[in-house]
């Protein structure tokens, strides 16, 4: 059967695109290394048409097709399983930008294409294209999409989702729907966009997109804000909404040990507000100046300061000092990883709820695991913490984790519904949080999201058993 | 069977809100007069789990179930049809605001809940639910989320979809999804939120909504400018969005006959720029005080008229100034109603291809339909158009739609298919556009909602023939 089938797959997309041999590891292997798979073949399709011919050889031979882009994501969703049987189909030779539209602001990328060269293409015509995030050098827009990533711009912008007005899309049948849209507006029936998006591949294959673009915006700028209490967090983001609006478009928290981890693993890195019990980055873009920036910046902290929401301030000086502000923030990660293996969330609850959720959770996990350290950083303006937990000092990191993940997940995912929340704000299912999902979804909503997978893929061609599985 | 039937909708809502005797006509009649339906019973259910009762009562006697808000819908989607066989759901007795949530910018309304209410509910915390169009003071919530509604915001704040953060929902089986999240990120599975926003009814029944605040913005101010084409319209609007970006909230466009128009049949309203072939109405929105928004307003114009795209230009020098220009603005279709029957476009374009569309489309017309008038106005920066068809001079205008209104229709919906648009940008499908969408949408995007009607609404209970119909 897979004779037959890698012929029909070479016959698709040319015997060159379709690779069975040798080292796979770039494909096969999550970015975590937690995900290791063997594929029937990775293949490269070369255009939407190839694409639909690989899915139409895997639905016809019985083969299940995984979809894949920068490999970068975080669930496990975009490798294949250990089986040997799965397809492996990358997206990465598909990485033209078709077309950029100045005056409907739009700009439309093969899903290959890397994140930041959609930013940089979009950024040589003068506009913006703001989606960002960490992995933004390798991942692509396809797998954005996917996934509904969300990063450091989502407070102004939107997740990815809010970013794309149309899709092209391979469906589990092999056929080809075209729904570039440039459109802001319509209502022609159910959207099916917003379905393909974050549906991580189970549903159809991305295969190119039409994304929103903005202006450039003339000046940015970047403060610190030293706070003693995610309370004070919390009223400070309300205020910075009120003054700013819509030039608000970063608000960063990160706990103290966060930032100790960074000056311990990475003391070059400048940390001006150094042991404050949190720390808030703001980011504002200014259509006029970066006079005018700066003066709305620091009225806003003196302001903050006089109510007693901050207890120190510093704005960037230059867009230098700017970027070594974000550095510091995006280096956290990398200190954790440094630091020892550790047990990563992400979690999304209401503005309002993270204070109390906190204060609670921090106090359940310092009592069931006594030393534990809480890594509790996150894109705060949008109710997203990356609440981190690392083995207690001293401790075998991989003996803690072995012993006390699920355990700790299980207190961390009770406590986020507990307050309203979900246990996957930004990274998704995929292959990693499918129990979880199952055991804490609404069963109606479970119910729903099954059906429409059995109506969209009812062969389960596509990444199947990622998100959702049929009821076992 | 209608008796058992009634019966038990008695049993579910209490027999005071089962309305089978007198006028039903509020509720039968659409707002346009061209559906008059006949319902078995109107129900009046006063909470979710009223609603969720009266579905599973349906849907064990075989009966369809048509939900209907304020009744203003353009599309004939709310109304029953003649049959006398549907149950009308009227969900306006849940109309309580639940909840609001400042740190979290967020509002929690029941369906029924006018739109109206819902801004005045948020105004008077000192926020802002940004959502607005002319039928804003009948209109309700559930309604505005199940057509996906646009109006004069969009440009800033989004459609309907883009201001709902989470749904509750009867399904078509009876049960409930109580999925009224406050989250700004939530990536666990599939994104059942925007399917049932803009379904029109058809694959559930929105019960509540939790919806996006804003703050208040400190200014607002209008103005008109005086263009000589369309395309000079355009280069305004990627002007306007380059010095304003989101502070620019409003962008409309009105043709010279639009405005004819008003001047005949509402002399009394102002217009301080007559006579031009296009006038566009902006709208910013300030965060921080109204010398800084009409000195944006004034350079913004300075420039343009520097540039040429505007020959002339009003800033509005009061609030009630403000008003009366968006008083005129809201006029056209009262005056095109005043000046007699007409075909109603409602469609969205590219901003790019506008002047070219509408250069192509009027001469067609004028070929096609010597003397038809052209009412052309909508909201450019979102590039929707009501590109309105109005019977020549003279003529009969009840004789020239019944002899030309399809053929009317063909023509102006080729043309915005050729230029990559939709045929309903606000206003959606209901029953008026069922059959335009069959013969339009791609195959396999209409084969695609049909898979996930089928997978939702098995045994059609939720206002069937809507939206879209199984395969004939």
């Amino acid at each position: 059967m897979s004779t037959a089938l890698l012929a029909a797959l070479r016959e698709a997309t040319g015997a060159a695109q379709v690779l069975t041999d040798g080292d796979l590891s770039a494909w096969e292997l999550d970015w975590r290394k937690r995900y290791r798979g063997r594929a029937l073949a990775v293949v490269r399709p070369g255009s939407t048409e190839e694409v639909a011919a690989v899915v139409r050889a895997c639905a016809s031979h019985g083969a299940a097709v995984v979809p894949q882009g920068g490999n970068t994501g975080l669930v496990g969703g975009g490798v294949p399983d250990d089986s040997g049987t799965q397809v492996l189909l990358s997206l990465g030779r598909m990485n033209t930008v078709r077309a950029i539209d100045h005056a409907n602001l739009t700009l439309t990328a093969e899903a290959g294409c890397v994140l930041q060269a959609v930013q940089e293409t979009a950024a040589a015509e003068g506009l913006l294209f703001p989606l960002s995030l960490a992995a933004e050098g390798s991942c692509t827009i396809g797998g954005n999409l996917a996934s509904n990533a969300g990063g450091t711009g989502v407070l102004r912008y939107g997740n990815a989702r809010e970013l794309c007005l149309g899709l092209e899309v391979v469906t589990a049948g092999g056929e080809v729907w075209h729904g570039l849209s440039g459109l802001r507006k319509d209502n022609t029936g159910y959207d099916l966009r917003d379905l393909f998006i974050g549906s991580e591949g189970t549903l159809g294959i991305i295969t190119a997109a039409t994304l929103k673009l903005f202006p450039q915006p003339v000046a940015r700028m970047t403060a610190l804000a030293a706070c003693g209490s995610l309370d004070d967090c919390v009223a400070l983001l309300g205020l910075a909404q009120a003054r700013l609006g819509a030039g608000l478009t970063g608000f960063e928290v990160m706990g103290r040990f966060a930032l100790d981890l960074v000056a311990r693993h990475f003391p070059a890195l400048p940390q001006p507000l150094p042991g404050v019990p949190w720390t808030v980055l703001m980011e504002q873009s200014d259509g006029e100046s970066e006079v005018h920036a700066r003066a709305l910046f620091e009225a806003l902290l003196e302001h903050a300061l006089e109510r007693g929401l901050i207890t120190d301030a510093v704005v960037a000086e230059s867009s230098a000092q700017s970027r070594a502000l974000w550095h510091v923030r995006e280096s956290i990660p990398l200190a954790q990883a440094e630091e020892g293996l550790n047990i990563k969330h992400d979690v999304a609850l209401p503005v309002s709820r993270i204070p109390p959720f906190v204060a609670a959770t921090d106090v359940q996990l310092q009592t069931a695991f006594p030393g534990a350290r809480l890594v509790n950083f996150g894109h705060l303006g949008d109710g997203n913490l990356h609440y981190n937990v690392q083995a207690p000092p001293g401790d075998s990191a991989a003996d803690f984790l072995r012993h006390h993940e699920t355990a700790i997940n299980t207190l961390v995912y009770d406590a986020v519904q507990a307050h309203g929340g979900s246990i996957s704000a930004e990274h998704g299912i995929g292959a990693l949080k499918v129990g979880d999902l199952e055991a804490r979804k609404q069963p109606i909503a479970l119910a729903l999201m099954r059906s429409i997978k059995l109506a969209l893929d009812p062969h389960g061609v596509l990444n199947p058993g990622r998100v959702v599985r049929p009821r076992g």
